[in-house]
């Protein structure tokens, strides 16, 4: 089947979203642009979007081969996706296996530790916002998931951990963190949509400790594309 | 029994705390100094200290004659009151009945709403860190309380909050949100200690929806002391 492009949906910052002839079947595309802090930081990097069309697309058909429900339908060409039509939940999901970053900023904790068993998280999606750190209990108060969606997507996350992990170690990769969507489709089924990229995901180089990931951007590294490309060469080259 | 001050042990921006001869008892004294922010906002309102003594001793006992776990021991004088020597718990246990304050401004949910069941959120005791917003997960994996004291403490929490909202309800105000703080005795119980006074609760007049608690020194709405007055005057002419 070939999926054409019909009415514009809308942009994000790394996406556009595209409807189909199909109302079950949303079109993205992958966008160059990459964005940090919030949109503070901003480049466009040439063929990034591309290498996530392909990292995501990857990592979202290995785990739907191994039972996780997800949005993914099939990679069309460079940059598009098919993927389900989906309303999203306005949560970012976050797990942690080593701490880095905001955890370690606002908390006050040790980079770089190890955690005794996955550490999970949620983000209120509000950009206006800065996608503030939520409860359950804010979640459920204020409608943003039902008891029934936090219990299926905290499950579909750590099972997500469990095989990104264990696919990651070994191509020598560490998974840090990363961050899932969301979402519902029409005939009411919950399923990890949006991307699983080096935008999305902290991947240092079991050997080396080199970031692999955005954070070569947030943190001006250098060759942001090279640790994108790497990540792409691994699970290209890696033997299923 | 009289109780002496011993050797000064800290002094925190609304108390003070000493030792006694008693290895299990400390002394409180309430200061005069208010502040807010972070302690970006600061005075001193002479008659404050002594203020929230007496309110914060009479609800204490309020609340241990009803079987709540605290560390009041007895109120000495205008300034000071024996308590039980604790390590505290190093997270602020807020409870919200109606949406107002930081949660508003957080997570961008209405001003005034009356919650369908109160909420509870953890907060990490860390000035330098600005208290922030923490989780269940977070307090678990970097050591701040175990599995069992956190479910002692939000049992012990809400008992709390049913018993002071009836007391005030009686009294024509509306507990709209407060904060409490846990610690853990030599002898290892975990009881309710710190104060209760309106630096630490909102309460909304029933009738005239005025703000009788430090909200009017944040928002500038000017006597500050007469609204701690009124709180004190309607508990302590209050039929038991
Ligand atoms: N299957 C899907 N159906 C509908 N929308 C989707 C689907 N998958 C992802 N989206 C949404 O597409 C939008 C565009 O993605 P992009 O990553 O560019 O957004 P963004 O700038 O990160 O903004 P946001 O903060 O909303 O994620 C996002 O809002 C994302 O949640
Ligand atoms: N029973 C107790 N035993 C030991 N310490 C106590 C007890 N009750 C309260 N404290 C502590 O006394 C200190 C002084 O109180 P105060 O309210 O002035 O502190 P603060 O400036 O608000 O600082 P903090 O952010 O630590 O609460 C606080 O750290 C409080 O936790
Ligand atoms: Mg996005
Ligand atoms: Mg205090």
């Amino acid at each position: 089947m070939t999926w054409e492009k019909g009415d514009f949906l809308y942009e994000g910052k790394a996406k556009k979203v595209w409807k189909t002839g199909d109302p079950k079947v949303y079109i993205i595309e992958y966008k160059d642009h990459l964005t940090a802090f919030n949109a503070e930081k901003k480049a466009t990097l040439e063929g990034k979007g591309r290498l996530n069309n392909e990292i995501s697309a990857y990592l979202l058909a290995h785990l739907a081969a191994r039972g996780v429900p997800t949005h993914f339908v099939e990679r069309i060409d460079e940059r598009h996706q098919a993927v389900r039509a989906v309303t999203i939940i306005p949560l970012e999901v976050v797990v942690r296996n080593v701490t880095t970053g905001s955890l370690c900023k606002r908390l006050g904790v040790e980079e770089g530790m190890e955690l005794p068993r996955p550490l999970l998280e949620l983000y209120l999606k509000d950009d206006a916002l800065g996608d503030p750190l939520v409860t359950d209990d804010h979640a459920l108060l204020f409608g943003w998931a039902t008891e029934e969606e936090l219990a299926t997507l905290k499950a579909i996350t750590l099972e997500v951990n469990d095989l990104l992990r264990a696919l990651f170690r070994d191509l020598s990769i560490v998974l840090v963190d990363f961050k899932l969507e969301f979402g519902r489709t029409a005939e009411g089924d919950l399923v990890l949509a949006d991307e699983i990229s080096p935008d999305t995901c902290r991947f240092w180089d079991l050997a080396t400790g080199d970031r692999l990931d955005k954070d070569r951007f947030r943190k001006d590294l250098g060759d942001v594309l090279g640790a994108y490309r790497e990540i792409w060469r691994r699970l290209s080259t890696r033997e299923a």
